[in-house]
């Protein structure tokens, strides 16, 4: 006997089901997706019902047959609503029924770790348990009409009431806690709730466990996203994060319109998923922090984030994005995307340079992009962003460089094999921490071979980079920012420009790092390059019969050293070259005393972890105050399958940097006879309209507010 | 005033160009690209002409100008003939006026390496020269019924004459090689000598200087390829060898239909372009001996090969491999092909398992190439062909695999960067000779770390494998080889099977190969593999702080040495993950003394010019007889975008080896409980029809022929 509640009445809606009966009858990318799905839930309910008791960690089988089932359970739902066909509701009111009388028997999940992740009964950790919560609630609200008061009674107390218990009072640090472990979980209690008509649930869900609103969803909102939209986590836990954000809001629009969630703090939730578009570079997210480098805008949760995006705001640009994605939803909101892709309603996608505050005031530094105007196909990304908990690396003011769809100056995001149970159970190595998280794993300043704050995640939560400016403009895009915190009694300040010259097609980079202290240090800059090194304009001296290692610690012991060079004083070239065909130059000012190391990852690695993947390191050894400066410079194309090659060579012929007060002046000479100067401005509190000039050659310039590009005849 | 002579009448003729005329009046591909082709010829048209005096090597400013400059008269010319507008006939007659002013007057081209390769004038080597004779000769027929008299001489007498003599009676040693500068030189100068007349010119190519049919076209024709249409040196070099075959061959035609020459032996010319077709994987050419890697089917070579091959037979497979090529040829062949894409007659071209004989009478050895019936991702190619002369790699019985479109089990190919000036001046490496020609570079066994033949290609050119046996069914393909001459005093024997398991999407290989000798030896057997090391079944004693370099020459010089294992007797499993998300398990039958080295290419690499690869290699210390036998297993699939691993681990769950006579038995056993035998006879001799008898665990078999499959429940 069904009860007179309203099902479904989650994502998808009675009237979303009413106007999807109707596609499903008419051609076009819904129908296609409905027969998809409905062939393999035909083929996966032939099967018997597999709930086992858990045993296996991420990858093993019990592990991944029960992110299985709430798929399946999903899957099958929806197909009911779709066809009303009793055999699909049957089939998830059998397993739930099985999981009713599994779940009260379970006790911790064997495979736990203690005192590191929270640990579930279902999975390993309570995380994966949330997430199962997550679909498998919407997996009942599609089938809650079909089922008889007995059935609802048996699975809401064997297993959604002791599972909502479980995870929430059972697990306060967790359900509290303002991060994403804490969304998954106030999401799926939240959700929970709605469909099982106990809005108690829903408001500990939006207000924490006490409701005073220190925890919750809400304070999540306000907590995890910066006014922009931007997670302070990361492209790739923003991601991940996202689907219960969106996920969850869009119940409570369902349930609670007046509760206006959409609106909430200026549109917070359609901000989080542009920003999260934002955050790629050709379909893959920006791989900062603790990321898996394959994860892209065509992760599920980016589908459903632009799928509810797209039916809230009709937002042709978002058509463009989920064209890309190749995904269709079976849900209201999918239909509209579906029925807006056939009739070609798509617009270009417009993706911006930016500087994102980070911090949920946005003034805890900033992840900046930079885009190329002109053919679009560069990027940069450099990063005075905060910490971002305990998945932030020790990064500060690195950068990133991306070109015709590929890495050039890289990160190495995390140090993992997802669900790979042969490497550590699948979970971050213990390069992780050895190697990703430290500062040499990145392009940044290390100083005396330590890791930015020492490597303690705590004090790095406590302090961040300084934005100094952000400008962008037709030809240049340029950022200025400082932190004097990641080490004691040093000073970072670094400058990166994204500069367009007239009529080439590729931007350059100029990159001034300015680091200053009273004592002297070691400072060290790397660029991790992605490619085969072509040439350098000085002498290598490479090790030809033995490799030993740079370091101790800090990441320095995974470095093997393949050769140095001590270049003379003037400019100093590496030129590599990328898979992409095109070559890449890096020309830096050298003062005769600082030297370069080339390294490859790899050593200390007795299970062979790590990629090994290639660097160049600008070494000052002892010196109080120094400055890096370098010019990156995309040329040429290698193209050996058309058997050509052109411009193989820098055109970059001289460059020179001198400070006039305040004001940093670059200059720079190509080999096509042109001169060009960059002035800027980089010290604190510059008002846009402060006039600056300085003289020099004997020639007075002048510009006002930050920076100017002088072409000089 | 034009001369009477039919104008063109060589690769396109007159009759070819009335239907083009009519074509680009009609939407179409052909159509298409010839707007294209005008779009282009009419930008640089506009330019002046630039004829530089002679100056730099390859990838340098005047080596590609004038490469540049044979490709634009040609495009300009077919624009002539199909726009029938004087101003692109005036723009090639100009051009060929000033390069027969300066012609004459030129040296040997001061790049030139002596005693290395035969100089040219315009170029540093007489290959190029002779390049950019096939292709003017045509521009110069496109446009010759343009041109006055005095023109005619003018050009005639000031380039195409002396440059024919240059090539041809002053280079008797390349014009009368049997090797691919032999052809494209005879090839140059027969089709100027249809073009002028000159019909002596095209008897001396078709017959050589002294018109004896010892070197010349034919002989090339008889020597070059084995009966299969397999060219001695390999794909690269039979896909840049197959132009000047292709298109003097189209000329020969054109003129002189009566000498039937693409009936000459069997249609070879036509097998020749279908083998270089066969010889492909994922459109790139098989990497063996010199090879540049990104090479593949849409290369201009093959392009044209297959618009002339179309043009002849009407082959509709042929259209698939156009379709991918995806550029139409603006030729009258190349119209019959656009027309028939237009109307979509392409059918899908079969790609085969097939040993392809080597040797002019296809007796020496053979290229074998097995692919996976089923879903035809996979494919072996397993190598007992001869040496292929200069550009030849010292890899007797080598194997590489592919497997989801990449690499699983590599060849490094060369070692060079095509005309990258930096890269020792874009010429073959240096490591070319001291790496990738090494047999520790490949895929085979390796004496006492010595190279084949002692490195020596004349040695090699002498001697050659021998193919036992070849045998492909629905299921299985298997062959073996033997080699007695490439250690002396060992005997090197090898089968390899490319099998699919019922029911399996994925095929194994199984590898024996069988070392004998009278006396003790170290045998080396490495596996090049291409993806992230994933797991060993057995300990490994990995280097942490400190790398060593292998060995002193023949290449161990350039691997350090990274890891090594001494797994116990019974199996050892090596797993390894590709970029294509598949992992991959080599399963290896151990005796406890044999042992495993992981090494990384890099070591003596002074200027960076390796790719840094890895391998692992089974290393046989001290033996007389020894037999490596393993199992590469493709398996599971590792996806980070959608967060799932499955299968990561390897079925093979015991494997093992013995010989009854001259059968040779391998057992599988999988996890699934399945129990597989492989017998097989790779004595010499043996035919089809031999009754083989063994028993094995006290079990009688039978087979007929050279191998079994047994499926034992």
């Amino acid at each position: 006997m069904a009860m007179a509640k309203t099902s479904p009445n989650l994502v998808v809606t009675t009237a979303d089901v009413k106007s999807m009966r109707v596609a499903i009858t008419q051609d076009g990318q819904f129908k296609r997706k409905f027969v998809a799905n409905k062939l393999f839930v035909d083929q996966q309910i032939t099967q018997a019902i597999e709930v086992p008791t858990p045993k296996d960690g991420g990858g093993g089988y019990t592990h991944e047959r029960h992110k299985k089932n709430y798929q399946l359970m999903y899957d099958t739902g929806i197909t009911y609503q779709l066809t009303q066909d009793d055999q699909y509701a049957h089939y998830v009111r059998d397993m739930l029924l099985t999981y009713a009388e599994l779940y009260p028997t379970l006790p911790l999940h064997p495979k736990r770790k203690m005192g590191k992740q929270n640990p579930g009964k279902l999975f390993w950790q309570s995380l994966n348990e949330a997430v199962w919560l997550v679909y498998t609630s919407q997996a009942y609200d599609l089938i809650l009409s079909s089922l008889t008061v007995e059935e609802q009674a048996t699975i809401e107390n064997g297993l959604f009431r002791p599972m909502v218990k479980f995870l929430s009072v059972e697990s306060p640090e967790t359900f509290n806690k303002v991060h994403n472990h804490g969304t998954w979980t106030t999401a799926a209690v939240g959700m929970t709730g709605y469909v099982l008509g106990e809005l108690e649930w829903v408001e500990q869900a939006l207000y924490g466990l006490d409701k005073s609103g220190k925890g919750g969803f809400l304070r999540q909102l306000d907590e995890l996203f910066s006014p922009q939209g931007y997670y302070n986590e990361g492209p790739y836990y923003q991601r991940y994060a996202l689907m219960p954000f969106v996920t969850f809001a869009k119940a409570i629009q369902t349930n609670q319109p007046e509760r206006k969630i959409f609106e909430y703090r200026n549109g917070i939730v359609l901000k989080a998923i542009d920003t999260t578009i934002q955050l790629s570079y050709n379909q893959l997210f920006f791989p900062i922090n603790d990321a898996i480098k394959s994860k892209g805008i065509d992760t599920i949760e980016l589908v459903n984030g632009v799928t509810i995006a797209y039916g809230l705001t009709s937002d042709t640009g978002l058509l463009d994005i989920a064209k890309q994605q190749n995904q269709i939803v079976l849900t209201g909101d999918g239909l509209k995307v579906a029925q807006a892709l056939d009739n070609n309603l798509a617009t270009p996608y417009q993706f911006n340079s930016v500087a994102l505050g980070d911090g949920n005031d946005g003034r805890q530094g900033a992840l900046v992009i930079m885009r190329q105007n002109v053919g679009g196909e560069q990027a940069l990304l450099f990063k005075p962003a905060a910490q971002g908990l305990g998945h932030g690396h020790f990064d500060k003011l690195t950068w990133q460089f991306y070109d015709k769809g590929e890495e050039i100056v890289s990160d190495y995001g995390a140090a993992r094999f997802l669900n790979v149970e042969a490497k550590y159970g699948g979970r971050y190595l213990p390069e992780n921490n050895t190697w990703a998280k430290q500062t040499i794993a990145h392009n940044t300043v290390v100083v005396d071979e330590k890791t930015h704050f020492n490597g303690s995640v705590k004090k790095g939560n406590k302090h961040h980079p300084e934005l100094l400016f952000f400008e962008t403009n037709e030809n240049i895009t340029i950022s200025s920012a400082k932190i004097d915190s990641a080490y004691p009694g040093v000073s970072l300040t670094r400058t990166m420009a994204l500069i367009n010259l007239e009529h080439q097609e590729q931007s350059l980079v100029i990159d001034v790092f300015d680091v200053k202290s009273t004592s002297n240090h070691q400072y060290d800059l790397p660029v991790h390059y992605k490619g085969q090194l072509i040439s350098t304009s000085f002498e290598l001296d490479t090790q030809l019969t033995s490799l030993g290692v740079l370091g101790e610690a800090n990441g320095y012991q995974h470095l093997w050293l393949k050769a140095q060079a001590q270049p003379n004083a003037g400019l100093a070239q590496i030129t590599w070259l990328n898979d992409n065909g095109r070559f890449y130059t890096s020309s830096s000012i050298m003062d005769g005393d600082a030297s370069f190391l080339f390294t490859q990852i790899g050593a200390n690695d007795p299970l062979f972890n790590l990629r090994n993947e290639n660097a160049f390191i600008n070494r000052k050894a002892t010196s109080k105050n120094h400055t890096f400066v370098s010019i990156l410079e995309p040329h040429g194309e290698f193209n050996p399958a058309k058997e050509f090659t052109v411009n193989a060579v820098s055109r970059v012929q001289t460059l020179s940097h001198q400070k006039n007060k305040d004001i940093d002046i670059v200059e720079l000479t190509t080999t096509g006879g042109k001169r060009y100067l960059l002035a800027f401005n980089a010290a604190e509190n510059v008002n846009n309209k402060q006039s600056n000039t300085f003289l020099f050659n004997g020639t007075k310039y002048q510009f006002s507010g930050r920076f100017k590009w002088f072409e000089v005849k």
